[in-house]
């Protein structure tokens, strides 16, 4: 990666999926997978190894993830959440694993259901046997920028959990911002010192437009020196604190703002476009994504002035 | 205005509701001005005075104007198309106006059905009249950062136009992101230029969220120098050119960013917020504010939790 480039990892496959009410099949997943993947992401969050009784969107993880064609150069990424979900994950042939944890107790507590210092404990283990297998890993750090039980997160906290995981085996962090609780100078703030502290290849920001700051704060990340950002296609995701707010950033906007930028991402904004329109058509999602929203908008107005023309 | 703090200037009696299909009677847009006012808001657009024909929801304003309660310290503006309407806000004792133009000339063809030197001509006879009765002019340069039928703008156009309106008798320039196409560090070049050319106070941002790239762009300015900004409340507004698109920034997410970068807007977030609710109660009009919809749900998730545990 370039001073002007970037990596986006793509999670609406997973993250945006898993927080959808719609549950899409199995060939309807491994198809939005395989076009997300024709349209030049090199990341993806596939699915989920969490039980499905917490997660029914996520049920049939293995047999998308066995019926996925895999392409050379792209990373397939499966969250797991402790050792049972790795066994799960390595029998379907992952080689890449996301696992996650809260730096809020509370949080931790309730997604979870096990103290800060317990996650640790059992990522510990999990990691051992995916250091054994040649699995990277990936460790999600949740509520990085505030917690919607605890308000404020120290960021010292943050930072000492990311390096106790780093420490146990784990290939990089990313910096998850649950409830997109984060503003511009924090984020920045933020992503300076995980940068100071384990480098710009092992630091990825995974930021929530829940509240509306999803790109000012990436692109204030990004500013601080972040070249790694997660992103949902039409911006599926939603908020599971609050049903009917706003989730992941859009694969699409992030792509808009970086190319106007003139920052690389290797992807075709208008092949993002076409993928979010297809999963808009697909499934009765509402994609909260507004560079979506307008041009899927214009292109109908469009077609209704050529009827229009046509007819008249 | 210091270092740290900004002016916000709210559009939403005018640029929000001139683009909502629902049209409030004049007791609810004179509440909605008097609640924004008393909720902090120093500088308000209360309503536009071109003719009804063309935008049947401003057709009251006459009566706004009069309704309305002024306060000591704030600012009324009306937007005005032309020395005829420039007549009806006198008559209403408009003190302050807000002009447009667009920098494109297909688009300000379109809009007001004139070349951009025609513009240039019909502005300059209302500035003289309005200048002879004190009258304090805003001048909004739209399609600054693109436009829905050329594309690019070049921003030489916008400051020679924007020049060229000031020389004339505006007062201070707004330069308007009329389909939200500005990218971040677009909008943070062309925001040095004009505040190089015409000094930090008379330079405000009329940011739209059409294309998700509102807030991020709104950082690039601040970053730039951009110390006012305009903004909706609850972003109400939408696109003319892309129905059920994206309208103005929401006057709630730009104050919660400021108030998380320490920035001065001098109004609370939290009544912002307030006022976006009765909006949302009193008419049918959905508002797109992400913080808007999630400390929403969050209350009515929070109302369903308390019932349940007095019905248990």
């Amino acid at each position: 990666m370039g001073e002007d480039s970037v990596r986006i990892f793509e999670v609406g496959p997973r993250d945006g999926l898993q927080n959808e009410s719609v549950i899409l099949d199995v060939d309807r997943k491994v198809e939005m997978i395989e076009r997300l993947v024709e349209m030049g992401v090199r990341d993806i969050e596939f699915g989920s190894f969490v039980h499905p009784k917490w997660i029914p969107q996520m049920a049939d993880t293995e047999e998308v993830a066995r019926r996925v064609t895999r392409r050379e150069g792209v990373r397939y990424w499966g969250l797991v959440p402790n050792l049972v979900g790795l066994e799960r994950a390595l029998e379907a042939n992952t080689t890449h694993i996301a696992t996650f944890m809260s730096a809020s107790e509370t949080h931790n507590q309730h997604n979870v259901n096990r103290t800060v210092d317990e996650s640790l404990d059992c990522l510990k283990t999990a990691y051992e046997t995916a250091n054994a297998e040649d699995v990277t890993i990936r460790a999600y750090v949740s509520t990085a920028f505030g917690c919607p039980y605890e308000g404020d997160v120290p960021f010292d906290r943050v930072l000492a959990i990311a390096e106790t995981l780093l420490a146990q085996g784990a290939d990089m962090i990313a910096l998850g911002d649950t409830i997109g609780a984060g503003t511009p100078h924090q984020v920045r703030d933020g992503a300076r010192r995980a940068i100071e502290a384990f480098g710009v290849d092992r630091v990825a920001m995974h930021l929530h437009d829940t509240q509306g700051m999803g790109l000012a704060n990436a692109l204030a990340a990004y500013q601080a020196g972040i070249r790694i950002f997660d992103t949902s296609v039409g911006a599926t995701g939603g908020c599971p604190y609050a049903p009917g707010a706003a989730g992941n950033i859009a694969t699409e906007e992030m792509i808009h703002m970086f190319d106007g930028m003139g920052v690389d991402s290797g992807i075709d904004r208008d092949r993002v476009l076409e993928v979010a329109g297809w999963v808009d058509r697909e499934t009765d999602i509402d994609l909260p994504s507004k560079l979506y929203q307008y041009t899927s908008q214009l292109e109908a107005a469009e077609d209704q002035t050529e009827e229009t023309r046509a007819t008249a």
